[in-house]
């Protein structure tokens, strides 16, 4: 008895887990597009003429996916070993984060809006793609990311500085006017300019203004060539460590040989 | 009889689909030339005052360009031997494209309209140039591409779900309003702000909308880095392949000798 | 006696300057509090309706802030071997910045809006970075940018050239209408469309002048890749610096070892 | 006599073409002085304001500028042994251009406004620049640039293609409308997409439209690395010729040799 309970929670536990067995795939699958069609209908349903229209047949749908979800969050927490542990993981927060909304909603009237969060929902998709071939190119890109993590995060520091900088200078030019009516606004302008969106709702009218807007552009062409640098850079440190240097040494059983290397460079024995 | 007939197509199937004859080469240049001028001859009766002015010339031309597609279309079924294959291919597919909006103008008015479709057929001056030196070159880029496409399109679902989960965001924020009409335009504004194009159209208007803006902007322009260096670290893998010979030396048997090196860089031993 | 003061001053300008002692590190983290909270002070001032409602606050927390900065200065001049020499140094002279709007604010009516400065002082960041485990990147990094200084010159100057040209073009084309008011605004825009920025304030109008436009968005999009190769490819020689051992190993004479190196990998000698 | 007027050709030829000399280096730093002044003062009268309140000293300004170009256009004929080489040259070109607007000006009303051409001459400032220790790293950056002009010119006609096909889908999808009001003004708001300027002045406003410009925004997103990626590529390549192998084989006299290079790779002598 006990030990079918067993077998029972752990086939359900490697369904909805893992995706090795067929039904594991199913099941990701069906997850999958439970997920893309409620956020398509959360989508379609912040269209008012759709909402006038299908506003009725948006809600029910809503409901149903909030009980697969429900249901899926409570098989999830019994077939896992450690339930709390589960609740209080990213994914199972995201996951409490897709339902509670809708419930939320019956108490107080617009929660319904919160619904949107479901959006976050697809990050699941990166969980699902974990488990295929995709894994291998996904984790050579978290590699060269985290290590370029520190360089990024300096450059950003020296790129946030300008901007405040910029900003509170074009405050004082523009003399909080055309649209720079105080310094975060001249801020966000500098953000917008120095990552060159360039919206176009506030935009220098002064010709000082102009002449520092245009510096700006400068700056902001020559140093977008950092980031992109920075990551190249670790990519290509990162390939080459994938393709080269995959066998071990005989002697001392050390990797990360040069292709060209005869002998081992750690022990000196012949490879 | 039958022989006859046979070099005759033989020769009519070299003009058209090779070029390294005189008359294909001939065909060739004409076929770009008529479909250039086809082309900007769909442009020109777009604009609107042309149009009034000149529209009957150009739809006497129209008619003309289509006369002659249709015979070279004709020609390519009777000169290939597989008609039935090249109908179904892509190139087929286009070549059709470009003359049945004419045909259907007859009976449907606007179809005409569609004549704009001509422009697919563009895509033939890269077949052109695929029998020229350019060949290479455009392997090279392919080859580069493909090896990253992987890696591109996880970046590109990253990029998705980040630029849903932030339009939904944006949508709560922004309360439905300054163009954030609906989950799909707020979705529209945040590729518009991600991929650094901001038209303005639609722009953020409260002070948290802002900075979340800002925010995504930084994002952007952070990550605007990792297709430049996947591409970049694959260009540069095709490129080392290219330039280095993948023989190794006899007498050392040691690799990474360049494509013209005579002896082993290493040993001495002629290659 | 003079021992003693000797003594305080040393301790002191260890607090002040260094940070590898416990109150260095304290009044590190201490300063950077200090002047971000000025700083967010400041920029909240700059929002007219918080500057109506707790203007007086402000106005006090501005005067703390500037009589906090002030003693900072006089401790620093103190506590400095040679005072005159820090007084003119770059630091110096943003630390005075920092504090003088304040004092001037007194004569002159207006001068307090000058404390926009003090966002100069948030430079002091990198100065409290560099004696952290932040260094060696920061390194890095300064190092690629100044090998790649002069080309980025070159090509800045490449770049300034081709958009006071096309720029003054674009004032003939478009007529001196539609924005292009003068050839310093039209400059201005080209400097906004080659930076890829696109604030569309001045866009233009004519044909000729789209056509243009047109070709300058390509040119700008192919030479926007320039001082990204240069950067990565200077990055790419600092980090190959880095990893790579710059010595001969004794037995064969040849370079090329990695940093980790024992033995020589062509013949192995011990290194 | 005939000897005392070559070398005082001589002379001249040194002082106006070579920077080599005390003289030569004053004429350049006059000439790019006068070059600038000349271009500063057709950019302020452009200028309304300025045009009536100073209108009549630019003008006189203008005529004095006339006057030493046209001077220093004589002496480089007189100097230089090929004069109507130098006639027909890009820079005798350029030069002539910057004069004769003034001239024109005294019998067309309006010619005066050509002065802007006036800029091109700019470009000189390379040639001054040629001759000083800017010359390798301008090599450098050619070299890099004319070896990936062929891949730069492949990629640049798929962005055409891409840019006319997808300009001409909008046209027919917004129907016209919204500022897409001909094929060549989808075209431009095309090119204005992709190379992500994104002026806002035409923008997408229906659904169907919105999509497909999304699409295109991630294409340029996606397709903004092909040209980054190669010319990185190219300059690696380039700096990598320069820092290794510049020492030539004793046996054949050749170059290109790797730095770890033991043997000519061409002639197996031992280096």
């Amino acid at each position: 008895m006990e030990k079918a309970r067993r077998s029972w929670r752990n086939s359900l536990h490697n369904t909805i887990y893992e995706s090795n067995t067929r039904a594991g795939k199913a099941f990701d699958i069906a997850l999958l597009f439970l997920i893309i069609s409620s956020i398509v209908v959360v989508m379609l349903d912040s269209i008012e003429s759709y909402h006038a229209r299908y506003g009725r047949i948006f809600y029910v749908m809503e409901w149903i996916f909030t009980g697969l979800f429900t249901l899926e969050y409570l098989l999830r927490l019994i077939s896992i070993k450690r339930p709390v542990r589960y609740m209080f993981s990213f994914f199972g927060f995201i996951d409490v984060l897709a339902i509670i909304p809708s419930y939320l909603s019956i108490f107080f009237v617009g929660a319904q809006s919160l619904l949107v969060l479901r959006a976050l929902r697809l990050l699941r998709v990166f969980r699902i793609f974990k488990l295929t071939h995709f894994l291998t190119e996904m984790e050579f890109l978290k590699i060269a990311l985290a290590t370029s993590l520190k360089k990024i995060t300096i450059f950003m520091l020296v790129v946030l500085s300008l901007v405040i900088i910029m900003g509170s200078v074009m405050y004082l030019v523009e003399n909080g006017e055309n649209g720079f009516h105080s310094i975060p606004d001249s801020i966000y302008w500098a953000i917008v300019t120095v990552t060159t969106v360039g919206y176009g709702d506030i935009a220098p009218v002064t010709p000082v203004g102009k002449f520092i807007a245009s510096l700006m552009m400068f700056i902001g062409y020559g140093i977008i060539a950092v980031p992109t640098g920075i990551i190249t850079t670790e990519m290509a440190n990162a390939a080459r460590k994938r393709t080269h240097g995959h066998e071990t040494c005989p002697g001392c059983g050390r990797e990360g040989h040069d292709k060209d290397a005869v002998f081992c460079k750690f022990c000196g024995t012949l490879l």
